[in-house]
């Protein structure tokens, strides 16, 4: 979904990264004509902890004690090593997934450090990276979504990681250019409510009509998938699973300055904090620089706290953490958007799905296994870049080919 | 919900049991002119474990070697302690609610005995009350349920317990009795998709039409709550909870033989099983003992593997199970209704919701906070036996209460 500040710049307000590695995602790109430019990456990155703005100019963890910093590493080595026993096809299949599976994540951390610094850090990081905190997933889950993006590396970095480059113009221009080529087949505004189906073919019903066809594929959340009438009914695993498979909670912000004042001070853009709620910010300027844009997330538990406060409170809550970050000159934006996705009626969170413990291997293999002419995709049912646009983008291509191996 | 076995006598597929203390049910129950007789409970129990039955003639778990006995008493024990600190009425203020939701059941019982017997007799006892695992819930959740049930003890006694007594003609005969009081009222084959409300009330729409009021009532578990579309949208709150309070997983068995023929040889018909899927079993026989009734479960990942067999598979598990009970007369029942819960499209699950790590601190404040003139009802949102039948209707109790006041 695409926004647009007062100035009339173009920011997403939802996906907007194309990362490292996430070759479907760029293909599709290339193939609608679009093109990719690098995420601004120069100068140093800062981590605020304590009431003070630490600068660190190469990958780690420098803003903290040496020990803390040579933990939460070790930690991350740990998780490197780990995350590569799971079998992101099946991760119910993976070499000892039950006992994975019966940690929470919070759990696993716990068991493995004591430093308090580095327990911070990671439940700081946790929900930066799936909008969730570390209790709500299982080890099982976290292990899954590391090795189905790459590594733990990966997903956390800018360049060379899943947030290296942007789409020129916006990621909204990608479903839009699809949109353009399918024509008057995209029907908008059309809520589906049940979806039935026979042996001869499906018959989708929305508020104000219906649609037949010999599939369907569902690429909503499964959270929402679970929310339409099956006739007949769907199997026990598959809806147990649209039960038990929650939204991360997240509110985005795109601030809006004349300049990107930052990048005069050294400094790229990226801050993580410890100590504030809106913790995980990037520099998210136009190409040219025409103006300054930090894009930045309240998650987790901060966004569940921020949904009680009104959006002067939630404006208070960003403006303080920038002051903080960047000085002064950060309280005065010249426009401030926020998404907060968890009220989107048919969203309801974001990014993904996850599974709480014990989920995946009661329920995975409902996961992407088609109920008959109903096929499910969506970046949530995605084996590698699970939860991200080019996983959502490689569903859609599988879904269509469990179609076309059915009419053989 | 009723059943009848081949012979007549009337079985029940849902909740059977009134309990020690359930106050609100007995009430009703006595208001509609229905009477209660106790369950069958003279003779010995027995535990099945490692190939043999142990039988034991008072409380306790005399099945087990001594050391493992004491251990899984002094978990219990501890377990009596920790409920009693948890708040009911709103368990995200409990002390220390965030350390103890943050933790899984599971979790709480490898911390806290090395004893494998007991470890193996706990993961048998969960799924009996919950029909789920406990990986699958909070330590916080886990303590909540057994406070609002009274105690662990409770919980899982006959005699003194929640299974203490049972309805003369099955509990059908309550919701039967009362919606002939309610007569045309009553609405049945009508399946909800969309509740609107405005400032001067509701309407719910159903698949055939659609009915105004002042308020709505919403009596369905969470899970299924969510699949109504809302007009306006739920609050964030509200929404994200009804996406992660999955029910559990279960599938009842009655079983009919001629004789209740177990109570000649000194049981009770109450046995539980270490080595078996259906391993929890109790007589179910009709009060004039003109028949033998058994009652029992496949519960948690049994039933979620029992679903994979076909009915022959599960009878197979059922048979194998009861004649390692009572002996091979138990090969020979005249008949067995199975009712697998989670397979009805508009149950998808029993005993009820549970929450898993986080959620309770996440989402509990709207389990049964009201949405402008939608009022949450049902066994999950009780804070007294939820769960269980009573705590369905106090809470109706205190829905009406709710719009009482709101029209005042």
């Amino acid at each position: 979904m695409g926004g647009r500040l007062s100035n009339g710049t173009e920011v997403e307000l939802g996906g907007q990264w194309i990362g490292e590695s996430q070759d479907v995602a760029k293909s599709l790109i290339a193939e609608l004509g679009l093109e990719l430019f690098d995420t601004y990456d120069s100068g140093d990155s800062a981590l605020y902890v304590d009431g003070e703005l630490q600068r660190f100019n190469t990958e780690g963890v420098w803003g903290l004690p040496p020990e803390s910093a040579a933990e939460i590493n070790r930690l991350f080595t740990l998780i490197e090593e780990l995350a590569q026993t799971v079998s992101i096809d099946a991760a119910w299949d993976t070499p000892d997934a039950a006992a994975l599976d019966r940690q929470t994540f919070d759990a696993w951390v716990r068991q493995n450090t004591d430093d308090a610094l580095a327990r911070r850090y990671v439940a700081m990081m946790i929900p930066a990276v799936f909008s969730a905190e570390s209790p709500e997933l299982s080890l099982l889950h976290f292990l899954f979504y590391v090795k189905s993006g790459t590594s733990w590396t990966v997903l956390i970095s800018t360049t060379g990681g899943a947030q290296e480059q942007r789409v020129r113009g916006g990621t909204h221009l990608i479903s839009e250019r699809m949109a353009e080529d399918l024509g008057d087949r995209v029907r908008l505004n059309s809520v589906v409510r049940t979806i039935r189906q026979d042996d001869t073919g499906v018959t989708v019903e929305h508020e104000t009509g219906s649609v037949t066809a010999q599939h369907a594929i569902v690429a909503v959340p499964q959270t929402l998938a679970g929310r339409m009438r099956y006739v007949p009914a769907l199997p026990v695993g598959r809806d147990a699973l649209t039960q038990q498979m929650p939204a991360g909670s997240v509110i985005k912000f795109q601030v809006g300055y004349d300049t990107p004042f930052w990048r005069e001070d050294g400094l790229n853009g990226q801050v993580q904090s410890l100590d504030h709620a809106f913790n995980v910010v990037f520099d998210n300027s136009p190409e040219d620089a025409s103006c300054g844009v930090i894009v930045g997330f309240i998650e987790g538990d901060f966004a569940r706290r921020a949904e009680q406060l009104d959006a002067d409170g939630r404006r208070d809550l960003v403006l303080t953490a920038l002051v903080d970050y960047f000085g002064p000159k950060a309280a005065e934006p010249f426009d401030i958007i926020e998404q907060d996705w968890n009220a989107e009626e048919f969203t309801r969170g974001c990014y993904g799905g996850r599974l709480a413990a014990g989920a995946w291997t009661a329920y995975g293999h409902a996961l992407a296994a088609p109920v008959g002419r109903i096929h499910w995709a969506g970046a949530e049912t995605a084996t590698v870049w699970n939860g991200y646009m080019d996983g959502a983008i490689s569903s859609g291509q599988r879904a269509a080919e469990e179609i076309l191996a059915y009419n053989v």
